[in-house]
């Protein structure tokens, strides 16, 4: 029973390490498509994101299935009802990703964000493409130990998110109402990125100490951020 | 166990009313907030999130509880996979009613959105109160019958922000750019808002299909928006 449970458990982990690399490569192309108008960029990130949808669907009927002939109780139940609202969360990553792809395709050749503005961008862009790696990482090495990081470069992330409103809501503004709109709704999209990366951070810990029991299991937390 | 596992999905049943019943009052009182320039409402709201976010904690707590003693398989399993999805989509509305609330807190006395934009809000804001009354009747009187008016109505909420976004980006706009940045933020909650209720009205189906064999079930939807 045990040695089945593990292995439908392993099954499901390589769900989840595929869809933390598609999520991962989301986050980075739609970087690119808002950054450097790569359109091709944007193209495969919308299209993409019907295969993470697949994935999260795929995973929770595997755990489903995993609850319904093994009944697991204690750590592995928790792993399993935490490895169901991972999916999730990487599935709602993998939306925001698209939302970013979309707005930069909607005014390709024009970048959708002022020029001014593409330093702090650029400098979201690179925490978020940092923090889509190591949760990957943390999935694949099975390593817990970077997740206070993720965790503290959130704050970060949400300081560059407060001088970009700070900016677009000041006197120094300089573009379009069509600007406006984009810097208010993509940096909103990459801040819940961040948040979203907060909450699978923590549920990664928790997934992946039931998976090795050395390490110590942390309870998994229920906000999700909207 | 048959009799432990109803009596067992009757309390969750229970809780799942309560904070349908707590995001409707939210919803109504966020609106308050918003058209009314109520500060008492938007406090209330603000305040009340906590609730609805520890009820969603103690939902999936006796929904683990459930899966760890009775073991449910088939439909009885489903309904309590189910029921911990809908939690968890409730405390989003929660969250983005909270949102809402917030945005007009920080602009009172004055309004957060322009005069001549307050009634396409109010219209969306009509259609948001009607759902989440409708959710609750769902739950309580166990009907599933109202799902398809709520899937129904979303449209036409999307079709009301769409003319919001119009306008905002259109050359007729007479605002400030901080109103600019409110109409875009609240007009992206309240449409989430409506996705949100599409979800949950679709997996209430499902969940009062198991409370209630003689419903149909359908197959819960993973896919949440955000």
């Amino acid at each position: 029973m045990r040695v089945i449970f593990n292995e439908g458990l392993k099954a499901v982990a390589d769900n989840l390490d595929l869809m933390a690399r598609n999520v991962r490569d989301a986050i980075r192309l739609s970087g690119e498509a808002l950054l450097n108008q790569d359109l091709d960029a944007a193209q495969t990130v919308i299209d993409n994101d019907a295969n993470i949808d697949d994935l999260s669907a795929k995973i929770l009927d595997q755990c489903v299935e995993l609850l319904a002939r093994q009944n697991p109780v204690a750590t592995d139940l928790r792993v399993v009802v935490a490895t169901m609202r991972l999916a999730t969360t990487f599935e709602r990553m993998g939306d925001l990703a698209r939302h970013i792809a979309e707005a930069a395709r909607r005014t390709y050749p024009n970048s959708p964000i002022p020029e001014n503005l593409t330093g702090t961008f650029t400098q979201m862009q690179q925490f978020l493409d940092i923090t889509g790696g190591r949760i990957v990482d943390m999935l694949v090495d099975r390593d817990t130990s970077i997740a206070d990081q993720i965790i503290r470069d959130d704050d970060k992330l949400d300081e560059l998110h407060r001088q970009i409103m700070q900016y677009a809501d000041g006197p120094d503004w300089k573009g379009t109402n069509e600007q406006l709109i984009n810097v208010v709704l993509i940096g909103r999209f990459m801040e819940r990125l961040g948040d979203h990366a907060v909450s699978a951070a923590r549920r990664v810990v928790f997934v992946v100490s039931g998976f090795d029991p050395s390490k110590t299991p942390t309870r998994d937390e229920g906000t999700d951020i909207d």
